[in-house]
Protein backbone atom coordinates (compact mmCIF):
# COMPACT_ATOMS: atom_id res chain seq x y z
CA UNK A 1 0.00 0.00 0.00
CA UNK A 2 1.43 3.32 -1.08
CA UNK A 3 0.63 6.43 1.15
CA UNK A 4 0.80 10.03 -0.81
CA UNK A 5 0.68 13.46 1.44
CA UNK A 6 0.95 15.31 -1.82
CA UNK A 7 -0.92 16.05 -4.79
CA UNK A 8 1.39 16.17 -7.45
CA UNK A 9 3.37 12.59 -6.29
CA UNK A 10 -0.06 10.94 -6.12
CA UNK A 11 -0.73 12.13 -9.75
CA UNK A 12 2.76 10.69 -11.02
CA UNK A 13 1.79 7.13 -9.21
CA UNK A 14 -2.14 7.29 -10.96
CA UNK A 15 -1.30 8.84 -14.06
CA UNK A 16 0.94 5.61 -14.97
CA UNK A 17 -1.31 3.26 -13.74
CA UNK A 18 -3.71 5.35 -16.30
CA UNK A 19 -1.45 4.76 -19.09
CA UNK A 20 -1.82 0.78 -17.70
CA UNK A 21 -5.42 0.90 -18.80
CA UNK A 22 -5.98 0.58 -14.74
CA UNK A 23 -9.14 1.31 -13.72
CA UNK A 24 -9.50 3.33 -10.55
CA UNK A 25 -12.41 3.43 -7.49
CA UNK A 26 -12.60 6.22 -5.03
CA UNK A 27 -13.86 6.03 -1.21
CA UNK A 28 -13.14 9.64 0.21
CA UNK A 29 -13.08 9.66 4.13
CA UNK A 30 -12.59 11.94 7.02
CA UNK A 31 -10.33 8.66 8.67
CA UNK A 32 -11.45 7.27 12.11
CA UNK A 33 -12.52 4.46 10.05
CA UNK A 34 -14.88 1.38 10.81
CA UNK A 35 -16.81 -1.36 8.78
CA UNK A 36 -19.32 0.80 6.99
CA UNK A 37 -15.67 2.44 5.66
CA UNK A 38 -14.63 -1.58 5.02
CA UNK A 39 -17.90 -2.09 3.16
CA UNK A 40 -17.23 1.19 0.70
CA UNK A 41 -13.79 -0.11 0.36
CA UNK A 42 -15.04 -3.98 -0.65
CA UNK A 43 -17.45 -2.34 -2.88
CA UNK A 44 -14.95 -0.61 -4.64
CA UNK A 45 -12.17 -3.40 -4.60
CA UNK A 46 -14.40 -5.91 -6.38
CA UNK A 47 -15.11 -3.47 -9.33
CA UNK A 48 -12.11 -1.65 -9.93
CA UNK A 49 -7.96 -2.35 -10.96
CA UNK A 50 -6.64 0.41 -7.74
CA UNK A 51 -8.44 1.56 -4.80
CA UNK A 52 -7.81 5.06 -3.46
CA UNK A 53 -8.56 6.02 -0.01
CA UNK A 54 -8.77 9.51 0.90
CA UNK A 55 -8.37 10.64 4.85
CA UNK A 56 -8.93 14.64 5.20
CA UNK A 57 -10.76 15.73 7.79
CA UNK A 58 -11.81 18.69 5.84
CA UNK A 59 -12.36 21.92 7.26
CA UNK A 60 -14.94 23.61 5.34
CA UNK A 61 -17.53 21.15 5.66
CA UNK A 62 -18.16 22.01 9.46
CA UNK A 63 -19.98 24.88 10.79
CA UNK A 64 -18.96 24.76 14.32
CA UNK A 65 -15.43 24.43 15.11
CA UNK A 66 -15.64 22.60 18.42
CA UNK A 67 -17.24 19.81 15.83
CA UNK A 68 -14.20 20.15 13.93
CA UNK A 69 -11.82 20.22 16.90
CA UNK A 70 -13.33 17.36 18.44
CA UNK A 71 -13.86 14.93 15.40
CA UNK A 72 -11.98 11.46 16.36
CA UNK A 73 -8.35 11.41 14.51
CA UNK A 74 -7.04 7.69 14.81
CA UNK A 75 -4.67 7.70 11.93
CA UNK A 76 -2.46 5.26 13.18
CA UNK A 77 -4.97 2.52 13.35
CA UNK A 78 -6.39 4.06 9.99
CA UNK A 79 -3.24 3.13 8.21
CA UNK A 80 -3.35 -0.01 9.47
CA UNK A 81 -6.74 -0.80 8.62
CA UNK A 82 -6.60 0.19 5.40
CA UNK A 83 -3.67 -2.25 4.68
CA UNK A 84 -5.86 -5.35 6.21
CA UNK A 85 -8.88 -4.28 4.23
CA UNK A 86 -6.67 -4.73 0.64
CA UNK A 87 -6.22 -0.47 0.09
CA UNK A 88 -4.07 0.17 -2.87
CA UNK A 89 -3.57 3.78 -2.10
CA UNK A 90 -3.95 6.30 0.52
CA UNK A 91 -4.29 9.81 0.06
CA UNK A 92 -4.04 11.89 2.79
CA UNK A 93 -2.88 15.74 2.61
CA UNK A 94 -2.46 18.14 5.26
CA UNK A 95 -5.11 20.81 5.10
CA UNK A 96 -2.60 23.62 3.21
CA UNK A 97 -1.84 21.21 1.07
CA UNK A 98 -5.79 21.04 -0.21
CA UNK A 99 -6.64 24.57 0.57
CA UNK A 100 -3.15 26.73 -0.33
CA UNK A 101 -5.47 29.68 -0.24
CA UNK A 102 -9.40 29.51 1.55
CA UNK A 103 -11.65 28.93 -1.59
CA UNK A 104 -13.70 31.61 -2.66
CA UNK A 105 -16.43 30.41 -4.59
CA UNK A 106 -19.26 28.78 -2.90
CA UNK A 107 -21.86 26.09 -4.02
CA UNK A 108 -25.47 26.40 -3.79
CA UNK A 109 -27.94 23.56 -4.34
CA UNK A 110 -30.90 25.21 -4.16
CA UNK A 111 -33.95 23.04 -2.37
CA UNK A 112 -32.05 20.12 -2.15
CA UNK A 113 -29.66 22.05 0.57
CA UNK A 114 -32.30 23.46 2.49
CA UNK A 115 -34.09 20.86 4.57
CA UNK A 116 -32.43 18.59 7.01
CA UNK A 117 -28.24 18.50 6.98
CA UNK A 118 -28.12 21.76 5.08
CA UNK A 119 -30.76 23.42 7.18
CA UNK A 120 -28.95 22.74 10.25
CA UNK A 121 -25.49 22.71 9.32
CA UNK A 122 -25.52 26.04 7.63
CA UNK A 123 -22.15 25.88 4.75
CA UNK A 124 -21.78 22.36 5.12
CA UNK A 125 -23.10 21.08 1.52
CA UNK A 126 -20.62 24.26 0.42
CA UNK A 127 -17.68 22.40 1.95
CA UNK A 128 -18.75 19.04 0.99
CA UNK A 129 -18.92 19.88 -2.50
CA UNK A 130 -15.62 21.71 -3.18
CA UNK A 131 -13.77 18.60 -1.43
CA UNK A 132 -15.26 16.49 -3.54
CA UNK A 133 -15.07 18.06 -6.66
CA UNK A 134 -11.34 18.49 -5.87
CA UNK A 135 -10.87 14.84 -4.62
CA UNK A 136 -12.44 14.47 -8.60
CA UNK A 137 -10.62 16.32 -10.22
CA UNK A 138 -7.16 15.33 -8.54
CA UNK A 139 -7.74 11.50 -8.21
CA UNK A 140 -9.84 11.63 -11.61
CA UNK A 141 -11.94 8.00 -9.81
CA UNK A 142 -13.78 5.92 -12.38
CA UNK A 143 -15.82 5.12 -9.43
CA UNK A 144 -16.48 6.82 -6.39
CA UNK A 145 -18.12 5.15 -3.40
CA UNK A 146 -20.47 6.89 -0.57
CA UNK A 147 -22.29 6.03 2.69
CA UNK A 148 -25.99 5.55 2.51
CA UNK A 149 -26.06 7.15 5.89
CA UNK A 150 -25.02 10.84 4.73
CA UNK A 151 -28.27 10.15 2.25
CA UNK A 152 -28.58 14.25 1.71
CA UNK A 153 -24.69 14.35 0.99
CA UNK A 154 -25.41 11.60 -1.54
CA UNK A 155 -28.36 13.37 -2.99
CA UNK A 156 -25.73 16.43 -3.68
CA UNK A 157 -22.85 14.92 -4.86
CA UNK A 158 -25.26 13.58 -7.61
CA UNK A 159 -25.95 16.53 -8.48
CA UNK A 160 -22.49 18.00 -8.62
CA UNK A 161 -21.72 14.81 -10.96
CA UNK A 162 -24.56 15.49 -13.16
CA UNK A 163 -24.55 19.35 -13.55
CA UNK A 164 -20.89 19.45 -14.55
CA UNK A 165 -20.41 16.24 -15.73
CA UNK A 166 -17.93 14.89 -13.34
CA UNK A 167 -16.55 11.61 -15.23
CA UNK A 168 -16.99 9.32 -12.47
CA UNK A 169 -19.64 6.76 -11.55
CA UNK A 170 -21.34 7.12 -8.18
CA UNK A 171 -22.04 4.16 -6.12
CA UNK A 172 -23.86 4.42 -2.71
CA UNK A 173 -23.18 2.09 -0.18
CA UNK A 174 -26.21 0.38 2.32
CA UNK A 175 -25.53 1.34 6.12
CA UNK A 176 -23.53 -1.20 8.31
CA UNK A 177 -24.75 -1.23 11.58
CA UNK A 178 -23.53 -3.02 14.15
CA UNK A 179 -25.67 -6.13 16.19
CA UNK A 180 -27.37 -3.32 18.10
CA UNK A 181 -28.64 -1.82 15.03
CA UNK A 182 -26.63 1.58 15.40
CA UNK A 183 -25.02 2.63 12.06
CA UNK A 184 -21.25 2.75 12.27
CA UNK A 185 -20.36 6.55 12.19
CA UNK A 186 -16.58 7.74 13.27
CA UNK A 187 -18.85 9.98 15.81
CA UNK A 188 -19.50 6.72 17.67
CA UNK A 189 -16.04 6.63 18.89
CA UNK A 190 -16.79 9.76 20.83
CA UNK A 191 -19.84 8.09 23.12
CA UNK A 192 -19.87 6.38 26.44
CA UNK A 193 -21.05 3.11 27.25
CA UNK A 194 -24.38 4.84 28.41
CA UNK A 195 -24.71 6.86 25.03
CA UNK A 196 -23.86 3.48 22.73
CA UNK A 197 -26.78 1.85 24.93
CA UNK A 198 -29.30 5.43 24.48
CA UNK A 199 -27.67 5.67 19.99
CA UNK A 200 -29.87 2.31 19.60
CA UNK A 201 -32.84 4.49 19.98
CA UNK A 202 -32.51 6.02 16.67
CA UNK A 203 -32.53 3.24 14.57
CA UNK A 204 -35.56 1.92 16.70
CA UNK A 205 -37.30 4.96 15.96
CA UNK A 206 -36.85 5.45 12.51
CA UNK A 207 -38.24 1.17 12.22
CA UNK A 208 -41.19 2.24 14.22
CA UNK A 209 -42.17 5.54 12.23
CA UNK A 210 -41.99 2.81 9.26
CA UNK A 211 -44.28 0.48 10.80
CA UNK A 212 -46.70 3.29 11.67
CA UNK A 213 -46.68 4.49 8.20
CA UNK A 214 -47.57 1.12 7.11
CA UNK A 215 -50.73 0.82 9.20
CA UNK A 216 -51.58 4.37 7.70
CA UNK A 217 -51.35 6.64 10.97
CA UNK A 218 -50.01 9.91 10.00
CA UNK A 219 -46.59 10.78 10.05
CA UNK A 220 -46.74 14.35 12.13
CA UNK A 221 -48.68 12.95 14.52
CA UNK A 222 -46.57 9.55 15.36
CA UNK A 223 -43.44 12.29 15.20
CA UNK A 224 -44.62 14.57 17.53
CA UNK A 225 -45.34 11.39 20.13
CA UNK A 226 -41.80 9.75 19.47
CA UNK A 227 -39.60 12.47 19.24
CA UNK A 228 -41.42 13.60 23.27
CA UNK A 229 -40.44 10.32 24.23
CA UNK A 230 -36.97 10.38 23.02
CA UNK A 231 -36.59 14.00 24.90
CA UNK A 232 -37.63 11.73 28.23
CA UNK A 233 -34.90 9.62 27.37
CA UNK A 234 -32.29 12.26 26.83
CA UNK A 235 -32.07 12.44 23.18
CA UNK A 236 -32.69 15.39 21.47
CA UNK A 237 -34.05 15.33 18.07
CA UNK A 238 -33.07 17.93 15.75
CA UNK A 239 -34.95 16.73 12.77
CA UNK A 240 -36.91 13.77 11.88
CA UNK A 241 -38.29 14.05 8.30
CA UNK A 242 -40.45 11.58 5.66
CA UNK A 243 -38.87 12.47 2.44
CA UNK A 244 -38.71 11.39 -1.34
CA UNK A 245 -35.46 9.09 -1.77
CA UNK A 246 -34.36 11.24 -4.91
CA UNK A 247 -35.79 14.68 -4.66
CA UNK A 248 -35.40 14.62 -0.45
CA UNK A 249 -38.73 16.76 -0.35
CA UNK A 250 -41.04 15.58 2.43
CA UNK A 251 -44.32 13.32 1.52
CA UNK A 252 -47.34 14.51 1.86
CA UNK A 253 -49.40 11.33 1.66
CA UNK A 254 -48.22 8.04 0.96
CA UNK A 255 -49.43 7.47 -2.91
CA UNK A 256 -45.98 8.25 -4.27
CA UNK A 257 -44.40 5.48 -5.72
CA UNK A 258 -40.96 6.75 -5.77
CA UNK A 259 -38.50 5.37 -2.51
CA UNK A 260 -39.09 6.69 0.44
CA UNK A 261 -36.52 7.50 3.40
CA UNK A 262 -36.84 8.44 7.40
CA UNK A 263 -33.93 10.83 8.24
CA UNK A 264 -32.98 11.41 11.85
CA UNK A 265 -30.57 13.89 13.51
CA UNK A 266 -30.17 13.85 17.18
CA UNK A 267 -27.64 14.05 19.99
CA UNK A 268 -26.88 11.92 22.13
CA UNK A 269 -25.02 12.08 24.97
CA UNK A 270 -23.42 15.36 23.27
CA UNK A 271 -23.17 13.75 20.32
CA UNK A 272 -24.91 14.29 17.24
CA UNK A 273 -25.56 11.16 15.54
CA UNK A 274 -27.82 10.63 12.00
CA UNK A 275 -29.62 8.15 10.59
CA UNK A 276 -32.05 6.86 7.80
CA UNK A 277 -33.54 3.87 6.41
CA UNK A 278 -35.08 4.02 2.68
CA UNK A 279 -37.83 1.81 1.51
CA UNK A 280 -40.62 1.44 -0.99
CA UNK A 281 -44.20 1.95 -0.17
CA UNK A 282 -46.75 -0.50 -1.41
CA UNK A 283 -50.02 0.29 -1.71
CA UNK B 1 -10.62 17.54 -38.89
CA UNK B 2 -13.06 15.31 -36.55
CA UNK B 3 -16.16 16.46 -35.28
CA UNK B 4 -18.25 15.49 -32.95
CA UNK B 5 -21.59 16.28 -31.58
CA UNK B 6 -22.28 13.93 -28.56
CA UNK B 7 -19.97 13.60 -25.55
CA UNK B 8 -19.36 10.05 -25.63
CA UNK B 9 -17.96 9.08 -28.98
CA UNK B 10 -15.78 12.63 -28.55
CA UNK B 11 -14.25 10.76 -24.91
CA UNK B 12 -13.79 7.74 -27.04
CA UNK B 13 -11.83 8.91 -29.06
CA UNK B 14 -9.87 11.35 -26.74
CA UNK B 15 -9.52 8.18 -24.34
CA UNK B 16 -6.99 6.79 -27.44
CA UNK B 17 -5.01 9.65 -27.41
CA UNK B 18 -3.81 10.04 -23.75
CA UNK B 19 -3.01 6.60 -24.01
CA UNK B 20 -0.76 7.44 -26.91
CA UNK B 21 0.31 10.13 -23.99
CA UNK B 22 -1.03 13.09 -26.08
CA UNK B 23 -1.56 16.80 -24.51
CA UNK B 24 -4.72 18.42 -25.61
CA UNK B 25 -5.05 22.05 -25.72
CA UNK B 26 -8.79 22.98 -25.07
CA UNK B 27 -10.09 26.30 -27.10
CA UNK B 28 -13.72 26.69 -25.87
CA UNK B 29 -15.62 29.55 -28.35
CA UNK B 30 -19.34 30.65 -28.72
CA UNK B 31 -18.72 30.41 -32.50
CA UNK B 32 -19.46 32.89 -35.01
CA UNK B 33 -15.29 32.75 -35.15
CA UNK B 34 -12.83 35.32 -36.07
CA UNK B 35 -9.19 36.46 -35.78
CA UNK B 36 -9.06 36.84 -31.94
CA UNK B 37 -10.20 33.02 -32.10
CA UNK B 38 -7.68 32.36 -34.60
CA UNK B 39 -4.78 33.54 -32.12
CA UNK B 40 -6.47 31.07 -29.09
CA UNK B 41 -5.78 28.38 -31.79
CA UNK B 42 -2.45 29.38 -32.58
CA UNK B 43 -1.42 29.35 -29.24
CA UNK B 44 -2.49 25.86 -27.92
CA UNK B 45 -1.12 24.63 -31.47
CA UNK B 46 1.85 25.69 -30.68
CA UNK B 47 1.81 23.70 -27.21
CA UNK B 48 -0.07 20.78 -27.73
CA UNK B 49 -0.27 17.60 -29.33
CA UNK B 50 -4.18 18.03 -30.14
CA UNK B 51 -5.98 20.93 -30.06
CA UNK B 52 -10.17 20.39 -29.19
CA UNK B 53 -12.15 23.61 -30.11
CA UNK B 54 -15.47 23.60 -28.77
CA UNK B 55 -18.32 25.25 -30.44
CA UNK B 56 -21.09 26.00 -28.02
CA UNK B 57 -23.41 28.66 -27.17
CA UNK B 58 -24.42 28.54 -24.10
CA UNK B 59 -27.81 29.16 -23.07
CA UNK B 60 -26.92 29.56 -19.22
CA UNK B 61 -24.24 32.31 -19.69
CA UNK B 62 -26.84 34.49 -21.41
CA UNK B 63 -28.85 36.79 -18.91
CA UNK B 64 -31.33 38.05 -21.50
CA UNK B 65 -33.11 36.29 -24.08
CA UNK B 66 -33.01 38.54 -26.59
CA UNK B 67 -28.87 39.01 -26.72
CA UNK B 68 -28.98 34.34 -26.21
CA UNK B 69 -31.62 34.95 -30.10
CA UNK B 70 -29.14 37.41 -31.68
CA UNK B 71 -26.10 35.93 -30.96
CA UNK B 72 -24.26 35.46 -34.03
CA UNK B 73 -24.45 31.89 -35.72
CA UNK B 74 -21.92 30.96 -38.34
CA UNK B 75 -21.50 27.35 -37.99
CA UNK B 76 -20.80 26.01 -42.22
CA UNK B 77 -17.72 29.12 -41.98
CA UNK B 78 -16.86 28.17 -38.46
CA UNK B 79 -16.09 24.80 -39.52
CA UNK B 80 -14.27 26.12 -42.15
CA UNK B 81 -12.29 28.49 -40.39
CA UNK B 82 -11.12 25.95 -37.91
CA UNK B 83 -9.86 23.36 -40.49
CA UNK B 84 -8.06 26.34 -42.39
CA UNK B 85 -6.49 27.25 -39.16
CA UNK B 86 -5.07 23.78 -37.95
CA UNK B 87 -7.98 22.59 -35.38
CA UNK B 88 -7.55 18.71 -34.99
CA UNK B 89 -11.20 17.96 -33.12
CA UNK B 90 -14.24 20.38 -33.08
CA UNK B 91 -16.76 19.37 -30.21
CA UNK B 92 -20.17 21.02 -31.04
CA UNK B 93 -22.65 19.57 -28.97
CA UNK B 94 -26.83 19.71 -28.70
CA UNK B 95 -28.29 22.82 -25.74
CA UNK B 96 -29.98 18.58 -24.82
CA UNK B 97 -26.59 17.17 -24.80
CA UNK B 98 -25.01 19.99 -22.91
CA UNK B 99 -27.94 20.29 -20.48
CA UNK B 100 -30.03 16.89 -20.29
CA UNK B 101 -31.64 18.53 -17.45
CA UNK B 102 -31.11 22.14 -16.15
CA UNK B 103 -28.48 22.69 -13.79
CA UNK B 104 -29.63 23.48 -10.29
CA UNK B 105 -26.37 23.91 -8.59
CA UNK B 106 -25.32 27.41 -8.41
CA UNK B 107 -21.35 29.05 -8.62
CA UNK B 108 -20.91 32.13 -6.56
CA UNK B 109 -17.74 33.88 -6.86
CA UNK B 110 -18.18 36.49 -4.12
CA UNK B 111 -16.61 39.86 -4.37
CA UNK B 112 -15.04 38.48 -7.82
CA UNK B 113 -18.45 38.62 -10.03
CA UNK B 114 -19.64 41.84 -7.78
CA UNK B 115 -18.63 44.25 -10.28
CA UNK B 116 -18.87 45.19 -14.39
CA UNK B 117 -19.89 42.08 -16.43
CA UNK B 118 -21.09 40.27 -12.70
CA UNK B 119 -23.23 43.35 -11.55
CA UNK B 120 -24.69 43.69 -15.31
CA UNK B 121 -25.06 40.50 -15.90
CA UNK B 122 -26.77 38.85 -13.41
CA UNK B 123 -26.36 34.94 -13.63
CA UNK B 124 -23.88 35.36 -16.32
CA UNK B 125 -20.70 33.77 -14.32
CA UNK B 126 -22.51 31.06 -12.94
CA UNK B 127 -23.27 29.93 -16.21
CA UNK B 128 -19.80 30.41 -17.62
CA UNK B 129 -18.53 28.35 -14.88
CA UNK B 130 -21.30 25.69 -15.22
CA UNK B 131 -20.51 25.21 -19.08
CA UNK B 132 -16.35 25.69 -18.46
CA UNK B 133 -16.57 23.08 -15.63
CA UNK B 134 -18.38 20.80 -17.90
CA UNK B 135 -15.93 21.01 -21.01
CA UNK B 136 -13.18 20.75 -18.40
CA UNK B 137 -14.56 17.23 -17.31
CA UNK B 138 -15.86 16.27 -21.03
CA UNK B 139 -12.42 17.31 -22.49
CA UNK B 140 -10.03 17.00 -19.57
CA UNK B 141 -7.18 19.21 -21.54
CA UNK B 142 -4.00 19.74 -20.43
CA UNK B 143 -4.19 23.64 -21.24
CA UNK B 144 -7.10 26.38 -21.48
CA UNK B 145 -6.94 28.89 -23.64
CA UNK B 146 -9.24 31.91 -22.87
CA UNK B 147 -9.29 35.97 -24.86
CA UNK B 148 -8.51 38.29 -22.10
CA UNK B 149 -11.03 40.70 -23.82
CA UNK B 150 -13.38 38.91 -21.34
CA UNK B 151 -11.09 39.80 -18.53
CA UNK B 152 -13.23 38.65 -15.58
CA UNK B 153 -14.41 35.85 -16.58
CA UNK B 154 -10.56 34.75 -16.70
CA UNK B 155 -9.78 35.55 -13.14
CA UNK B 156 -13.23 33.74 -12.57
CA UNK B 157 -12.43 30.78 -14.38
CA UNK B 158 -8.81 31.16 -12.68
CA UNK B 159 -10.38 31.11 -9.22
CA UNK B 160 -12.58 27.97 -9.89
CA UNK B 161 -9.63 25.81 -11.61
CA UNK B 162 -7.81 26.79 -8.39
CA UNK B 163 -10.11 26.30 -5.94
CA UNK B 164 -11.29 23.15 -7.06
CA UNK B 165 -7.90 21.94 -8.70
CA UNK B 166 -9.30 21.56 -12.09
CA UNK B 167 -6.13 19.70 -13.75
CA UNK B 168 -5.56 22.53 -16.53
CA UNK B 169 -3.23 25.44 -16.92
CA UNK B 170 -5.15 28.44 -17.91
CA UNK B 171 -3.71 30.48 -20.80
CA UNK B 172 -4.76 34.10 -21.17
CA UNK B 173 -4.21 35.18 -24.93
CA UNK B 174 -4.40 39.26 -25.54
CA UNK B 175 -6.92 40.55 -27.12
CA UNK B 176 -6.55 40.87 -31.37
CA UNK B 177 -7.94 44.27 -32.85
CA UNK B 178 -9.01 45.26 -35.94
CA UNK B 179 -6.36 48.05 -37.68
CA UNK B 180 -8.56 50.76 -36.79
CA UNK B 181 -8.05 49.33 -32.96
CA UNK B 182 -11.51 47.94 -32.46
CA UNK B 183 -11.11 44.97 -30.19
CA UNK B 184 -12.46 41.55 -32.31
CA UNK B 185 -15.52 40.14 -31.17
CA UNK B 186 -18.24 37.92 -32.54
CA UNK B 187 -20.91 40.34 -31.68
CA UNK B 188 -19.21 42.92 -34.44
CA UNK B 189 -20.90 41.02 -36.81
CA UNK B 190 -23.94 42.97 -35.99
CA UNK B 191 -22.46 46.27 -36.41
CA UNK B 192 -23.33 48.33 -39.12
CA UNK B 193 -20.70 50.15 -40.82
CA UNK B 194 -21.84 53.54 -39.06
CA UNK B 195 -21.74 51.21 -35.73
CA UNK B 196 -17.87 49.79 -36.58
CA UNK B 197 -17.06 53.38 -37.15
CA UNK B 198 -18.81 54.86 -33.47
CA UNK B 199 -17.50 51.45 -31.75
CA UNK B 200 -13.32 52.09 -32.55
CA UNK B 201 -13.97 54.90 -29.69
CA UNK B 202 -14.28 52.23 -27.06
CA UNK B 203 -10.16 51.50 -27.25
CA UNK B 204 -9.52 54.99 -28.18
CA UNK B 205 -11.50 55.99 -24.97
CA UNK B 206 -9.21 53.34 -22.99
CA UNK B 207 -5.83 54.60 -24.60
CA UNK B 208 -7.08 58.48 -23.42
CA UNK B 209 -7.95 57.16 -19.89
CA UNK B 210 -4.65 55.21 -19.62
CA UNK B 211 -2.51 58.99 -20.96
CA UNK B 212 -5.05 61.11 -18.36
CA UNK B 213 -3.76 58.30 -15.36
CA UNK B 214 -0.15 58.61 -16.58
CA UNK B 215 -0.61 62.09 -16.24
CA UNK B 216 -1.61 61.87 -12.61
CA UNK B 217 -5.62 63.35 -13.93
CA UNK B 218 -8.33 62.01 -11.59
CA UNK B 219 -9.48 58.95 -12.71
CA UNK B 220 -13.13 59.66 -11.90
CA UNK B 221 -13.17 63.31 -13.21
CA UNK B 222 -11.39 61.70 -16.63
CA UNK B 223 -14.54 58.81 -16.54
CA UNK B 224 -17.32 61.75 -15.91
CA UNK B 225 -15.76 63.72 -18.78
CA UNK B 226 -15.47 61.15 -21.19
CA UNK B 227 -18.53 59.16 -20.54
CA UNK B 228 -20.40 62.68 -21.38
CA UNK B 229 -17.94 62.81 -24.56
CA UNK B 230 -19.35 59.17 -25.68
CA UNK B 231 -23.24 59.37 -24.60
CA UNK B 232 -23.17 62.55 -27.30
CA UNK B 233 -21.96 60.61 -30.00
CA UNK B 234 -24.64 57.86 -29.64
CA UNK B 235 -22.58 55.47 -27.30
CA UNK B 236 -24.29 54.49 -23.86
CA UNK B 237 -21.47 53.35 -21.76
CA UNK B 238 -22.25 50.85 -18.64
CA UNK B 239 -19.48 50.99 -16.96
CA UNK B 240 -15.82 52.48 -17.02
CA UNK B 241 -13.02 50.83 -13.98
CA UNK B 242 -9.85 51.27 -13.33
CA UNK B 243 -9.03 48.16 -11.61
CA UNK B 244 -6.31 45.93 -10.20
CA UNK B 245 -5.84 43.27 -12.97
CA UNK B 246 -5.92 40.26 -10.30
CA UNK B 247 -8.32 41.21 -7.37
CA UNK B 248 -10.29 43.61 -10.04
CA UNK B 249 -10.84 45.80 -7.34
CA UNK B 250 -10.91 49.38 -8.10
CA UNK B 251 -7.97 51.09 -8.09
CA UNK B 252 -8.37 54.11 -5.39
CA UNK B 253 -4.69 55.97 -6.22
CA UNK B 254 -2.06 54.76 -8.34
CA UNK B 255 0.87 53.53 -5.82
CA UNK B 256 -0.40 49.79 -6.76
CA UNK B 257 2.95 47.75 -8.01
CA UNK B 258 0.25 45.48 -9.67
CA UNK B 259 -1.27 45.77 -13.37
CA UNK B 260 -3.97 47.34 -13.27
CA UNK B 261 -6.81 47.26 -16.35
CA UNK B 262 -9.39 49.73 -17.68
CA UNK B 263 -12.26 47.85 -18.36
CA UNK B 264 -15.29 49.53 -20.38
CA UNK B 265 -18.79 47.84 -21.51
CA UNK B 266 -20.95 50.27 -23.57
CA UNK B 267 -23.97 49.77 -26.08
CA UNK B 268 -22.51 50.88 -29.54
CA UNK B 269 -25.28 50.67 -32.83
CA UNK B 270 -27.87 48.19 -30.37
CA UNK B 271 -24.77 45.99 -29.62
CA UNK B 272 -23.58 45.54 -26.23
CA UNK B 273 -19.74 45.85 -26.30
CA UNK B 274 -16.41 45.05 -23.97
CA UNK B 275 -12.66 46.14 -24.14
CA UNK B 276 -10.05 46.56 -21.95
CA UNK B 277 -6.22 47.49 -21.35
CA UNK B 278 -4.07 45.99 -19.27
CA UNK B 279 -0.72 47.87 -18.40
CA UNK B 280 1.65 48.37 -15.56
CA UNK B 281 2.14 51.81 -13.62
CA UNK B 282 5.74 53.25 -13.18
CA UNK B 283 6.32 55.65 -10.48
Amino acid sequence: MQIFRDISSLQLSLNKLILEQKTIGLVPTMGALHNGHAALLEASLLENDITVCSIFVNPTQFNNDEDLNNYPRTYEEDIKFLESNGCDIVFSPSIHEMYPEPPRLKFNFGKLEQSMEGKFRPGHFNGVAIVVSKLFNIVNPKRSYFGQKDLQQFRIIKELVRNLAFNTELRQVPIKRDESGLAMSSRNKRLSSEGLNLAVKLNQSLMAVKKSISDNQDFEKTKILLVGDLALEGIQVEYLEYVNADSLESVKNNSTNNSVALCIAATVDGVRLIDNIIFELRE
